[in-house]
């Protein structure tokens, strides 16, 4: 069980953009990060799709983040990526050979799916719990602020 | 982000094996969830490999528990299947790019990594906090007592 390695480029890409003050364009996010445009590309237009961000066109069109970076959770940058469906999927298997259970009598969900859709809960709980806010913040803190204000000065030298 | 389908045919097949006073030939549990035997054997030689059920010879061969359902754990079983690597690979992208930070300064993992490894932490614990016999004892409630006497019945008839 993989997740994409398109997570973490959004995820990264989604902090740079919490310190720009106007749009970046897709080039200068593959520039700041060392990466390809055209693999950058595709996951900006998956956080598009989502919602996370929008692209603005014109002279100064780039991406930029459609709300406050608090209000921006890992877990939606991960949805974006990875789609939103669990991790297990109950192809009940309690309905199958000799001894099945009828449809009918199945009124709740197999009880090995609740325990993956307790497990898979709780591993969105906890991405849900921190914001892009967040990460800037302790990077801020970890840095002793000198990481986002390198950030921003490099942003801002375009 | 999928969970391999040989998840599910392996925690039903341990929750089986919880039940058989004996070793349980392949084809048994196959013919039990009306799946096929090719398919089977090789979540059951996952299993094996994982130490989890052992492989029996003889007029009797096939598979039983290692030891008892009430040490063996969801977890256990994701782990043999899937495999021990978190979903979540760093590739310590704060190493790339005009602002790279030095890798001697990387003395943490990256924040990125931290958030991801604490939900990954979450749906683990999750997981390891149920065991087959946990599985099998709701089971058993859920269905008055009826779901695992037939099984046993069944198990027992051959």
């Amino acid at each position: 069980m993989k997740m994409s390695g398109g997570v973490e480029w959004a995820v990264h890409c989604c902090v740079v953009l919490s310190q720009a003050d106007r749009p970046v364009p897709t080039a200068r996010l593959a520039e700041f990060h060392g990466v390809s445009r055209t693999y950058l590309a595709k996951n900006l237009q998956q956080l598009s799709r989502a919602g996370l961000v929008r692209a603005t066109e014109g002279r100064v069109g780039g991406y930029e983040l459609t709300r406050g970076s608090g209000e921006i959770t890992v877990l939606q940058i991960v949805m974006a990526i990875e789609g939103e469906d669990p991790a297990f999927q109950c192809t009940e298997v309690r309905q199958r050979g000799p001894l099945a259970v009828p449809e009918e009598a199945c009124l709740r969900p197999c009880g090995i799916a609740r325990v993956m859709a307790a497990a898979e809960d709780a591993w969105r709980d906890s991405l849900a719990s921190v914001t892009i806010a967040d990460l800037a913040k302790r990077l801020d803190v970890e840095t002793a602020g000198s990481a986002l204000e390198s950030m921003r000065g490099w942003l801002g030298g375009r």
